[in-house]
């Protein structure tokens, strides 16, 4: 490693893609194999029968022996028995006649490389499996898929008879997390890094710090953590063991230290590398703080700093951020020289260039933090859009893509939750054939993965729960439940933007609008109901039937919520939302009764609840109440025009 | 540390117990504070007002330094800051004016002692809040107590006005873990270890080894762990963070190598230790294994294992079981003499007798596996029925208590369930004054307990749902868990008992059986509710309707369960109960039409009926439907001829 080593790897990843969506577009049919496998490999061909799993099951394997494959079969066999509830053998063991043969032809590179193969071909038969691998990767893969498989029937659990060949379609499939603005504990990453593995992505790009916190140890410049940081960061051998963690899944860490902007916290225990006087804090309100670029002392700093991280992090990659760190240091790395010439350019300054294009074209990513629908998310194709026209040479620089988790609102309570089930289905993007594409298929197999992904200590479901009753005070907070599943966060930068006070990292995150799911299963089924009984003509009982429940209890959750939210502060501001609930729910009922009996509503009432729904639609304690606008067809529908869709 | 140091310390706590309970005696009259403290303190002061906590809270400590005592307080903070979702300062600040000023006199012995003063006092005003102690053991204690008196109000966070003067009735208030037959992994125990601390327990007993497993690393003897577990033992390094996590936590970690019966594991490494001649292994139906002693070699190996786990277990208490260990080191050893001299025993018979007299007292304990009420474990008191005829000095060896949770059919998956909340009952039961009997408040105060339990990480109530799941294998488990409400696991040892097979701790703990709570919450509130209704004569409107909507899910609800049950091998067994549920249904609403009309219901009907629920009383599946008897009492109130209670 030399003195700049790493430097030269900060080349990030390019995702040109376009953030206009057309959702109408996308019902492309694809086969349909019956299987809940997120995400979608490329080649499935379905067999006949199914191969019983149950205690007796064994693995054994063969091939080349690798202690990180053999922890892999362990950690698999673990999965399987929470899979299952039976107590496996934790051992793989070496049976002539095993459940499943694996069999890898090599292991992989010491640090994880991007052009690494990790392809597999999983084989199942009545009497037997078969993973191949030319990599470990692929087996850890295949392994996945084996876990997704496996199902519970009649006579026992078993795996289908299936063959499948599945590759990933683009190399890099990250996930970013900010553990600046609020710090992640390890424990909460660790449980990320097992949900990643779970569909198959492979890089976890951790954004280190940031003007609210620098979350590393360093040895040399210990200031960093002790200045730098509210007492919460991670040690270096607390480090060493996560990097560790991650490549046993087959994830690479690329670490960020972002410079030269963003890094007051730096500047708190060593102000004179600042451009400004200071002195710096990593308190809230100052202003965003940089480095400054005319000092040696600057060079001398970033050397020594990441030749030390730079040992904690074996990754080719390392990511140091996206604005100017001139000349000085690229000069005097041949790594960097050798990379510009390579790449056909002409010096620092085309590199900077390309570098800095990258990034701004990254930041049109997949935001997790803006809380954008999965269908939304799954939409954005990396060669879609600007891409699109791109030539082939410039096509085959795009390596992939990454799903990014700022941490402005973010805490360990509610991570999960932001970030998945909706990481699933880019992850899906990434790995899968262009052609899978059906959103329809995508939510299908992502609910059932979903609670799947409870197994590996996820709580993106579980966490709303413990939440309302810290809101509520109390046991029961059904009808508080009840709200909260008809409410998604504000979009985008809405948030930030409508805050009154300056944005403080320690503000408390203890409101609805931080636990809500960024998108709402149940909003999402109810208007599907209405749709499938508009679109019958006013036919379909059972959906028919659906709606009228959802919205009766809608209409009655107010009297029974309203003593919760006068007992607590924190429920106060929902108190307009819960009005509006229940508002919908009579508006809907009464337009339901009209339509059942092909009687056309009202024209006066139409028109007045109309009204009253567009101000349903205005954001309310940073929530959005995701039922107005199927109940807006109903009352529309209830004219008595439109008895055909 | 002597040769035999920890033998003579091998004297378990006793605690003499009836069986025989009588629940109606126990609602005696106690004052009602409006406080949801478990354990209720021994006096409780309530005032006028409140102080309020909001992100300016702060800490100061006066009195001992002790970084035990800080590593408290970080503790603290860190718990206020998830209850309350506000992000407080994680150190405490050496405020002039803090919120809550902690002032400990002495520090703990290094080896917690049962001598040790556990007393604290916390004075709430409305501008401040002083918790002081004469050992810091008191201000864990009174930590624990201010986070449960936290509430959010209409206007922020808060604790009342309040004086507060505690302390434990008993000194050794237990729970024993048994991770022997079923590991269970550190992070699983060190959850409990903060339950324990939240309700005031101060001894873990930790059973580690049986026939089936030997969970302890030994470094002398290496067979013990690698013949005689399946892989999964604890380390010694991580024994020793284990201990101090408890330590910290103010809890003593008492270690019980429980010899010379129930040995298997241990002869499967060492059988030249065994009074048979083997060969041993940790396979499922083989006999007791007993130690040979009449075998010098058996007392030479004794010596140096507990020599070698000693250094491990700092604890004044080492237990080695109740079964005979003869003379020889006994006799070696003068700290046992002296013991022996000190109680006023003969010799090593009477020790023995007095030992086994302890130890066969204790198992009619607080068995927390047999699935009992929490009302029944809580009727228990250390000083009632045999106790009661003590003499004072016989009684003040009455030490406490402990709750037992044997392992034959736990899990990592539902321990949590098994201990908690039944668990902080008897924590109450040892730590309250005899005069908290009432069970209604104990339920009250259980209740919301049991949520904020979960902020622990305790997923006594969580852990449900993915179970649900995966014995559906679908995510709608909506039905299944009204089933799964409404029944309990069957009592005592009758689950083990009634095993066509022999048991086998490596067999599948996937049932109902395995997940279903202990105690049906459903059931109990339901059983209320009929009281009421009953108790008002037939007039109580809001009782009326909940039964009435009671009734009304569980009729509907075979059909909707139905699929599920035939989908899944797991779900087969409960089809019975299933349709046992839908007729109670029935039967209870036809009851409650009669009643309502005051109209007497068929003599033939109820007949009939009646013996339709004595047959659903019986155990299907290992599980109680536990609505039955309410039901019958509605269909026998229905006759007409009871119309007051």
């Amino acid at each position: 490693m030399g003195k700049f080593g790493m430097l030269l790897n900060t080349i990030r990843i390019l995702l040109i893609v376009s953030a206009a969506l057309v959702l109408a577009s996308l019902a492309v049919a694809q086969p349909q194999h019956g299987f809940n496998l997120v995400p979608m490999p490329s080649s499935v061909q379905a067999g006949v029968g199914q191969l019983p799993v149950d205690r007796s099951f064994s693995v054994a394997i063969t091939g080349i022996r690798d202690a990180r494959l053999e922890r892999g079969v362990v950690r698999f066999v673990a999965e399987f028995s929470r899979q299952t509830g039976m107590l496996l053998q934790q051992k793989p063991v070496g049976s002539a006649n095993p459940t499943l043969l694996i069999h890898a032809v090599h292991g992989s590179e010491k640090a994880q490389k991007l052009s690494e193969d990790e392809s597999y071909e999983l084989v199942i038969s009545r009497s037997g499996a078969k993973l191949t691998a030319p990599n470990l990767l692929g087996i850890l893969h295949g392994l996945q898929t084996f876990l997704q498989l496996v199902e519970i029937t009649a006579n026992g659990f078993a795996v289908p008879v299936v063959t499948i060949k599945d590759q990933p379609r683009f190399a890099w499939r990250g996930l970013l997390i900010d553990v600046g603005r609020h710090f992640i504990p390890l424990d909460v990453l660790k449980r990320n890094l097992d949900g990643m593995a779970a569909v198959k992505m492979n890089v976890l790009h951790w954004h280190l710090y940031d003007n609210e916190g620098f979350r590393v140890e360093s040895k040399r410049f210990p200031k960093l953590q002790e200045a730098g940081s509210d007492g919460l960061y991670y040690t270096q051998s607390e480090i060493r063991e996560f990097v560790a963690y991650a490549r046993d899944r087959g994830i690479r860490v690329v670490p960020e230290f972002e410079m030269p902007g963003h890094s007051r916290s730096l500047f708190a225990g060593y102000p004179e590398l600042a451009s400004g006087p200071g002195p710096y804090t990593i308190e809230p309100g100052g202003a965003d703080a940089v480095m400054d670029p005319t000092r040696e002392e600057t060079y001398k700093f970033i050397n020594k700093f990441i030749d030390e991280m730079a040992k904690l992090f074996p990754d080719d990659y390392f990511h140091i951020g996206g604005d100017e760190v001139n000349g000085q240091p690229w000069d005097a790395n041949p790594k960097i020289q050798a990379f510009i010439r390579a790449h056909g350019m002409k010096n620092n300054q085309d590199l900077q260039a390309y570098f800095n294009q990258r990034l701004q074209k990254i930041l049109i990513g997949y935001y997790l933090d803006l809380m954008w629908p999965t269908s939304r998310h799954y939409a954005v194709d990396p060669m879609s859009g600007a891409a699109a026209s791109l030539n082939p040479e410039e096509k085959s620089r795009i390596l992939g893509g990454e799903a990014c988790m700022w941490s402005e609102w973010v805490t360990p309570e509610n991570i999960d939750s932001r970030i998945w089930p909706r990481n699933a289905a880019i992850a899906e993007r990434l790995w899968s054939p262009p052609e899978v594409q059906d959103p329809g298929s995508m939510y299908e197999r992502l609910g059932e993965l979903s609670w799947r992904l409870e197994w590996l200590g996820l709580t993106h479901r579980s966490a709303l729960i413990p939440a309302l009753h810290r809101m509520a005070g109390t046991d029961d907070v059904a009808a508080l439940r009840t709200l909260a599943e008809t409410v998604e966060p504000v979009k985008d930068y809405t948030r930030m933007s409508s805050l009154k006070t300056t944005w403080d990292f320690r503000g408390p995150l203890n409101r609805l609008v931080d636990v809500a799911h960024p998108e709402s299963d149940q909003a999402r089924h109810f208007r599907d109901s209405v749709q499938a009984y508009i679109g019958s003509g006013f036919t379909d009982r059972a959906a028919e039937g659906e709606i009228r429940t959802n919205l009766a209890t809608w209409r009655d959750n107010d009297a029974r919520l309203r003593p919760l939210l006068e007992q607590s502060f924190l429920l106060h501001e929902l108190a307009p939302l819960s009005e509006d609930l229940s508002a919908i729910g009579v508006a809907g009922l009464f337009a339901l009764d009209h339509l059942d009996k092909s009687a056309p509503s009202p024209a006066s009432w139409r028109a007045q609840q109309l009204a009253l729904l567009e101000r349903a639609k205005t954001p309310k304690a940073d929530l959005l109440l995701m039922v107005v606008a199927p109940v807006q067809r109903l009352i529309e529908a209830s004219a008595g025009q439109t008895q055909k869709p």
